[in-house]
């Protein structure tokens, strides 16, 4: 079944492969009238891109992103929005190898299993470059966000076992790891280090915060805003945990301590004085910061020799080849990211028809 | 917009309120031909029920369940079943003084933020009874399950700091917390015997492990069989976390030792050597158990005094009278398994078209 | 697959057969705050009741409304609405002579063809007995479109061989036929009779016009408004032709004859000279009236002799006792109203999102 | 909100405008396995494109398709089939004097009531080149049919008021109006140059039958497979009207003509006598041929004056210049062939789970 498509009113629609021509995606539901440019999303893209650090190394390519439809005098129309980015360095390896065995770790095997066959050309489409189309789309959600003053801050909480405790917003983007911590930051270095030493790789935790979400998004039952929100993050590869919150530590909690007690601001707005909740209550934004957290295991892709099986079936042991970096998580955060701002997206809209007060208001 | 209803082809529309004429559920898309009666899913229904142990008090009805349509002679005709529950205990309270403030941890002020106003009586539609209709169908999910030879076990694998260390599927049913080790049982109760005496609740992990899944379930990108998952489960009021496998121990783990190596079974099959991925892999059903987990939080109803404000946007202290379970985790056991159920069905039939080869089988 | 919901976000689902316990329907998605009692509905359905005039006869039932949930304070909450009528009329046949064979232009074939058996009680799912969610349904769409100033006029139009020439609002409700034109009325009741003389039925064709439409209502592509309405209005059994505006007249038209003109009108707003289109071009709404035509035909019950197979496949020539109705067409006025009016909060809900400015309008 | 994607597990989104870069469709859950080359896809595209005959004069581009992923060694992946089609006559013309005023039948003034201001280039987003997209994914569908041994004919009926009268399925691609009828198609060249003569322009009624489709598909209640189609096709721009079978014919007859009797065939299957059903009874595909027909305006392109009001809300009279075919229907052919196999390809994979036996067997 078609499985390519995400959202209820901001839909979009991701394609591509590895090693096709390119990768893309169609957005459309966006609401007309936003000032839409290419490096709006290019520096979304730019985020993700490989070669940017000695420890996502690899993939030359620029993924310059072309926009093909839907904006007309540099604004969107309301229709369709095609976004799409060339593969250019797609030919460079022979995987008649890889095509014999499955490796580790990897969806080899499942595509196998359901399709009968697979493009094994550097994963096909179970390739973290498939996360190009959401981070495109995702530029534009954020953008739209960005207009309504919502914001969303997303970093590197974790690497292995190297956690952040510290938090300076200005330090995400002066590491190469995302790391609001630079001391954590250069701990995580050594960590990866090894890694790299042993042919070995690391996963970690990504955590996003979003600031000034009206109350009131997400719908009840089953289209909550966390479990949308879940959805999207866990349609991510390599993704094996989420919290919202207070997350996995609630199990351990009480009532008393985890509920998070209203009170009023000085503008005698209600909030709440702490935020367990992470900012959704019943499946419904509260108005408080939300906050998400992602755990992705480590690369899949090692230098280090691997048992395995081949298409024959016989047991046999691989080295594979080729680009390995240690750590996806860097790359992750703005796909996060992205997921996030989509969703949120999709949350204020399905919202404006749920109250007649704002039906009779907008019929004026 | 609409949010009661779940899934693509097997699709199930949830209503009622806490203390409405009830709740109910109509299933679509269940297949024509699976034999069906009251009992089938009575029995799923009274592992939910209230009143059932010491720790779970409280709410005194049968909640009997009534087939309005879909069968016919015993069978699934393939057309809509609706269920019902009718609400019997539900004009026992005042809810007038309920009304005027909002209670922590609970969704009465996101609900007014989002609609307005709200039915206060007992949570409206975000009252745990919500999950009666969630329960109903998922016994028939499981029944289609059950004859495709799929089977789910799911228990409680923690309480509180209390966590299960041995596994005796036997004690799953044996003791009041639904938990597999009946030593961590015996302290899980001491533990609650604790929060009762404090007025305060306990959260905990239910975890939920799926035998004999066929590889191949799951669509790639967004309609991932993990991300619908996800979704599902959080879905559930109070879930704060979920995983897969290896969940967020992945995070800290390194390529070698999570990913699984594969190698061939006595009969040839193609298997994996550990299950870190839980089952899954590039979001597709890899052959392995499926293994999930999910956090709830504690309780939110407490008896303990509890700061917060009243819709005048006063500040107050609260007692809330009524039912207060200490602890929700063994009730939401068969919702958990039910969310699964049903999250497998949609994939096991969203994934009968994926290959030409079905097609023309199919079509003889 | 799932076919029994309809609709975007504003989404119903109806469940229920001819001789079950009931029928019913889930209206989930209507804003908070609409005003709605039992009585708002009850006045659609009792204009599709059976046993209202001498050419449709029959079942003796009050098919008597309950809600179930979704109303609180007599004022809807935006969670699901529940709707229900008992089957009261349903035991008093035998049914195991229609069970043996395939009554002509009835879906009996059809069903078994597609679900291995049926469920043969007075047509089970496919009985006219399922229109009952819809009008249900409906009503509560009309309510939201009054409000907002919208009204929906739906009346026969021809009744076999006999169309209406003359318009007169007032007659729709003062003949059995519905039709606004006394004089056609009572040259259909000639012809009517005729067939019941002969154990014959017939067809006809219901118009529906729409009034106060705001312009901009409709998605373009797929979701355009005559689209929806098109699947809407042919998801009504016995339907076998649609149209808007000018319909089949269009194909002999030419271009200068049929291009609506555009000017201004008094208070210097655009509108059309005529109206060709009906009120819909690009598949969205142009502010002038919504017209639309369904042709319905013959019913097939009937009581003259007819040739088929019984389920061993031998030829038969069966006389159907029961009720037969020799025409459906006045009976199925209100359900096309329904259709349209679900159709059209659906399109207004859908097109709440489609800019920027009422976005940012929306978020203050 | 999104409207350019089509179909619940064979799913497409269309994107692209008249003068944007090109148009495009993503067509998403096509069944692994399929040999497709973008060959398969040009004939069908050929079969709109402009400039082919005397009476489809103007836009002088190839129309060349591009597979842009989806496709590994000649065959479909199961993953999305990205197709393109580069504009490349798309800056010939100054569209200033079009964007000033609105013209009478097109969507111009829809679209900016819509989303207040529109790409006002060759009609953008409703521009007729949009069906490239639809005829692309078409394609695909058709070519399933293919290997399921269903065939689509799809043919002009009438053109204003010539009708065929004549079948000789070998005229349909002899003559450039594709009418089965040779004797017709001259009187309809006849009644064309008239038209050519006097700036205006023509409608038509175009016929598709579809032969072996297999009993059986649509769902009950609101996905029946009549509903889709009408929505499928009433989505083409420039339909006004849509029947199956018998259609408006329907409502003139009496029962006992237009019931189909059920008999047996030398095989002793079930057949139909006759087929006014149109191939689909109960919403149901019954096995006989499924007959559908459109009815398409007048092109509103013409070269006669005009009356119509500029954006300044003034008064004006427009002689619109450029391309203006004095028919769209030969070129919609192909266009309705794949609304209609893209519908029934969706009704097939819906099906595939309707039954408990096609799991168990589907299963092993």
């Amino acid at each position: 079944m078609a499985g390519s498509t995400l959202g209820n009113l901001f839909k979009i629609t991701t394609w591509g492969e590895s090693h096709g021509k390119g990768v893309g995606v169609v957005v459309d539901g966006c609401p007309a009238g936003l000032k839409l440019s290419e490096e709006d999303i290019q520096k979304f893209l730019d985020r993700r891109r490989p070669g940017q650090s000695t420890y996502t190394t690899a993939r030359q390519e620029s993924d310059t992103v072309e926009i093909l439809s839907g904006i007309f005098d540099g604004q969107t129309t309301g229709t369709p929005i095609s976004l799409m980015v060339h593969n250019k360095d797609s030919h460079s390896r022979d995987y008649r190898e890889i095509a014999s065995y499955y490796r580790p770790g990897h969806a080899d095997f499942t595509f196998d299993a359901k399709y009968g066959f697979r493009d094994y050309r550097g994963g096909g489409r179970s390739s973290g470059r498939e996360t190009i189309g959401r981070v495109a789309a995702g530029a534009i959600a954020a953008k739209i966000l960005t207009s309504l003053g919502i914001t969303i801050c997303t970093y590197t909480k974790a690497i292995g076992p190297v956690s952040t405790t510290a938090f300076d917003i200005n330090e995400i983007t002066n590491n190469q790891l995302c790391m609001p911590d630079s001391v954590a930051a250069q701990r995580a270095y050594e960590y990866l280090d090894k890694c790299i030493a042993t042919g070995d790789s690391a996963g970690g935790v990504v955590e996003c915060i979003v600031k000034n979400l009206p109350a009131g998004l997400g719908e009840p039952v089953f289209e909550k805003l966390d479990a949308n929100l879940a959805k999207a993050i866990f349609s991510i590869g390599a993704v094996k945990g989420f919290e919202i919150g207070s997350g996995f530590d609630a199990a351990t909690a009480t009532g008393l301590s985890h509920n998070d007690d209203f009170t009023t601001d000085a503008e005698n707005n209600i909030i709440k004085t702490t935020n367990n909740a992470g900012g959704i209550l019943g499946g419904i934004s509260d108005g408080s910061d939300l906050i998400l957290r992602a755990a992705f295991k480590p690369t899949p892709s090692i230098s280090a020799p691997q048992a395995t099986v081949n298409n024959c079936h016989e047991n046999i042991t691989v080295n594979i080849k080729g680009r390995h970096d240690p750590i996806i998580v860097p790359r992750a955060v703005v796909v996060v990211e992205a997921m996030t701002a989509l969703t949120l997206v999709d949350a204020f809209l399905m919202n404006m028809g749920s109250r007649m007060d704002y039906l009779l208001h907008f019929d004026k």
